[in-house]
């Protein structure tokens, strides 16, 4: 590495965590992540935000006891997606790590990858007699139909000997498509042009990244949809695909690699379990609701170090843009959070991944209230855990990135840098 | 340029602003940037700061309105010349964009620069017949005989085949030069020894630039200066010249090529008209005084989508130590607040370019409050427009360089990242 790399890579979001892993040490101590998905939201006139108008007790009792502040899932004003404002929660740096939502998924449904794969996301859809989309989910088929198709396709389609491929059903008129062959690129654009009356577009490279690799990548996906038509061409509804997120598998350093951290996910959606598995974390059971959640917590908190809790509908509420609905879901965590104080992790943090306000009923890039419980937080005067009153608090506002070797502090598995 | 360096540049201040850049969309929303400068200071013991002092119910009425905190220009303990603090305001690298103030003010008075050109900034002066300076200022002629000696020495002066050059009256006894010729630099000391008594110091390198282009510029800048000596030798006060602030002229990405922003500057002084002008703004006529200032801005508020409205006599009074001075204008400009907010700009945001403390009576590194006014902008509890009350703002405290991010965020240009 060059020097001027190295001072680059120092300075990514102020953190260096070529030295936090340099200290890392081990311990006996247990971190749990509790991450309410986009928790946190912008002030209503009269009620203030989801998190003011909601009746919580236990978390504000938790935050009186707690250091609070701000965190900012990749930078001020930017507006993440789920992925890297997760991959930021856990110490990756967000914008180096991001990768496409549809490997996530991949992975987070059981696709076992390899660094040859390519993997995008499916839809299937309804093409009329002339070629052009009359419906972009083919009627939201259900499941099993989905199961079906896919069990079709896999018969059907044959690649060989240019590349395996493999396609998984997710959910309703969704699947995903592995294709595993050397010297594949990930960068495609999406066949989907997003509205009905328009044809499918033809596989190409994203505009800049044209290869040798993305015109063999092309070739092979234009294989795959000429059969797959063919085969799909009795159906009714589900006659036509169009694919998306196409996204190239890599590696990552592990959660134990780094960290020294047995780590492990609770979480229910394919997308985030998908970024756990790539950080080597353990998954366990899908969770539907927060109290299967902290169930599971409570049934395997012997057997790992860090845990990291997912509870989805925060944000499905903020993305609805139901103000009511999000605040009934922060009062459930709320009632149900001495499930997971009374385990007295040595370090809990709680916080989100980013910010999903009710009037914008979409993410956004507004930082996001966090506070860190364990017995050597600096106890601040912050009383109540919402988006105004930890601005006051003794952690300041500082990027999500910085959090986990804030959190590793905290667990004393940090050593003394210098003498 | 390497790969590695540009990363780092890229990350100066926590931001990455080819993030950002890659993230603006187009818009129907427009952004107004009301810049007080030197706005903000520090506490007299019986009256607070001069914003404390100063009655503003229109800034406190809109920061209750609106997010609040604190802003630092180039980094914690740095006092910025307006120069950089603005190239932070509008989102470049305040380190990087730097370049000499005399070339700010060359661009803001007009001249039409090219790559090639080095610029500097002259002084009339008064020297004795031993060749030692009596006044830097040559008593501060008139605004004409600035003028009349700037034709005397346009006539007289002729560098061909060498060199093109320009002289251009500012005001009293302050001038412009521009010379136009291949490989010179902008590397050169001032020839103005800041002091009487002394001789006017011979062009040259600054320490650690030599170089040939150095010594061409030099010999360049000797010739004229000799040629100048003669031309004035029978002015009674103005007979000699001093140069400053010499500076090349490089060329900076618009607003318009990173933020996909029509943007303008209603501004009246020579520094910022240059650095709008430098930025690709459109600058409108030159504006005396904050009333016109806001007139100018309502007459052209449909025809641009940026407005950077600057407000000069919060330093002036600041840099002159006059506390009640500048509590004035701070009251002026609040009065004049609804002019702006009649406007409804989608975003409004309200700060200073750095702090102008009257009790130093120069710029600081303090901090500087800053508001931002929209229908996103999570409100806060402050309630009062100033430096101790933003403090506990939502905004927290971050870099000057973010604010154009966040004010794009809030304005709806910027697409999410990442899925």
């Amino acid at each position: 590495m060059r020097p001027g790399e190295e001072r680059c890579r120092r300075r990514v979001n102020q953190m260096d965590y070529s030295l936090i892993e340099s200290l890392v040490i081990p311990g006996e101590t247990r971190i749990v992540f509790l991450i309410l998905d986009g928790l946190s939201g912008l002030p209503d006139p009269q009620r203030g935000t989801e998190l003011q108008a909601a009746a919580t007790p236990n978390l504000d009792a938790l935050a009186a006891r707690s250091a609070c502040g701000l965190i900012d899932p990749i930078m001020p004003g930017v507006t993440p997606g789920s992925g890297p404002a997760h991959f930021a929660l856990f110490g990756y740096d967000p914008v180096e790590s991001n990768i496409g939502r549809g490997l996530l998924e991949g992975v987070g449904i059981g696709m076992e990858l390899t660094p040859r794969d390519v993997v995008a996301r499916i839809n299937f859809a309804t093409v009329g007699a002339d070629g052009l989309i009359t419906d972009r989910r083919a009627g939201r088929i259900s499941n099993e139909e989905c199961h079906r198709l896919c069990g079709i396709l896999q018969q059907a389609v044959d690649l060989s000997p240019d590349a395996e491929f493999k396609i998984m059903p997710v959910k309703e008129h969704r699947a995903m498509i592995l294709f595993r062959a050397d010297k594949l690129s990930g960068e495609m654009r999406d066949t989907d042009p997003q509205k009905t009356g328009m044809a499918p577009l033809a596989p190409a490279a994203l505009p800049g990244h044209e290869s040798p690799e993305a015109e063999r990548t092309a070739a092979l996906v234009n294989r795959f949809l000429d059969q797959a038509r063919e085969a799909l061409a009795g159906e009714e509804r589900a006659n036509g695909i169009l694919t998306r997120g196409f996204a190239r598998a890599r590696e990552y350093r592990t959660l134990e690699e780094r960290f020294n951290l047995d780590a492990c996910a609770i979480a229910g959606y394919p997308m985030y379990r998908g970024v756990a598995k790539l950080l080597g974390m353990t998954l366990h059971e899908i969770t539907p609701d927060p109290r299967s959640s902290f169930e599971a917590l409570q049934a395997v908190y012997r057997n790992h170090e860090y845990f990291f809790v997912h509870v989805k509908p925060t944000d499905a509420r903020g993305e609805d843009g139901d103000f009511e609905g999000k605040v009934k879901v922060i009062e459930e965590v709320d009632a149900l959070l001495p499930m997971i104080t009374d385990l007295n992790p040595d370090v809990l943090v709680i916080t989100g991944d980013h910010s999903t306000p009710t009037q914008m009923a979409a993410h956004s890039w507004h930082p996001v209230p966090v506070l860190i419980a364990s017995d050597l937080s600096r106890v601040d005067g912050v009383k109540t855990f919402d988006e105004i009153a930890v601005a006051a608090g003794s952690l300041g506002r500082m990027p999500s990135v910085n959090l986990m070797a804030v959190a590793l502090a905290h667990a004393g598995r940090l050593a003394k840098f210098g003498a």
